[in-house]
């Protein structure tokens, strides 16, 4: 049995939203945030303190977009996943990584120093230094889909996930009237997936379920 | 023909070290750093303007760990690469995107805040936040080599590539003082690998035949 431990709208949505897509049975945990602060039983379980936390029996994972491939290439071979000898495996790869190196890690830095560090702490200067510096990134993603529906392989894939959760966090932090037509119509069509839905609701139902308080604004919290 | 798009010691220095293990053929061109500013004529070839590129037929990449796990499986199966039915998957996948996303990207803000930025716009606050933020994310690996002399699968992997140069970066950035013992033999056990010996030498090398100008300190350019 998978077990995912969670926090609402953190990282932990991307293998929560694709455990969704691929219909796989599995328990949810969920955490308040941070659970490094608030829910220190946690640290036995991971002693990093962050969700995510994937457990599927002696694997053991931490990395939302690692588990994103592993879930794909474990339980959908040539479903969701994308096999080493297509000609897009690359590519595949390439916008796994890059939905959490390069288009999430910049906007936790705007969420710091706007939101959760105290007044005295905050940067200004932090929040407009990496509010562009992912807005010029963003614009690999615009080019991709000048000329197809999803990121690669020309089908729905693991890789959507992980970018589709940079977005998702885009939209929190107010940068999505900056998105191009091609990137706001991709964004709509992942957050229409019946999947996608679903995981939205489950979480927010499995917090009150399991009487686990989420805080009210933001309501964004990428995990640690 | 494998292309890779390197400046000296940047995050290319992953795909570099990897391509020198496999012993493939591979052509390599050197930039001047930030290629943005440096080398115009290089935002034909990658309109982000940054290193690494890896241009492999029609595959095109600009992610150095998606790049090490791109050449393992498609060049190595079994050598670096760890397949989908190892026990160890999930692990390796893990590794790999922990590297970059966990233990270089808060690295890269230290080098901003600390090196690159005039002074009236560095920020010792963030320089703090994340040099005290990779360390605590590093003592993941400290716990993994307490058991194995490799992160994963019992043997030296492209995982060890991805976290291996976060380990060359955090020494440039003055933060090795406070590596665990552990973590310091590891490191010095991936750069007396000979493939890493030759990486090395074949950057500064091929900087001075190919013109390219490389800066004196820090010599840390972790790409964009």
């Amino acid at each position: 049995m998978i077990t995912l431990h969670h926090c609402v709208s953190a990282r932990s949505f991307r293998p929560l939203w694709l455990l969704e897509e691929l219909g796989l049975p599995y328990s949810l945990r969920m955490l308040p945030f941070p659970p490094r602060a608030l829910a220190r039983q946690f640290l036995q379980d991971n002693p990093l303190g962050t969700v995510p936390l994937l457990v599927d029996g002696e694997t053991r994972m931490t990395e939302s977009a690692a588990m994103c491939q592993y879930l794909a290439a474990r339980h959908s071979p040539g479903g969701l996943d994308v096999a080493v000898a297509d000609p897009a495996y690359g590519a595949y790869l390439n916008w796994l990584h890059m939905g959490e190196a390069t288009l999430t890690f910049p906007q936790t830095l705007v969420l710091r120093y706007s939101h959760f560090e105290t007044v005295e702490r905050r940067q200004p200067q932090v929040v407009e230094d990496y509010s562009r510096w992912f807005l010029a990134r963003l614009r690999a993603v615009d080019t991709a889909l000048q000329q197809q529906d999803f990121l690669c392989a020309g089908r729905f894939t693991a890789a959507d996930v992980s970018v589709g959760y940079a977005l998702l966090l885009a939209e929190h932090l107010g940068l999505q009237p900056q998105f191009t037509d091609a990137v706001r119509r991709y964004a709509l069509r992942l957050q229409q997936r019946p999947a996608y839905q679903r995981a939205l609701q489950l979480q927010h139902q499995s917090a009150l379920d399991q009487g686990v308080p989420t805080i009210a604004s933001p309501d964004v919290r990428p995990g640690a």
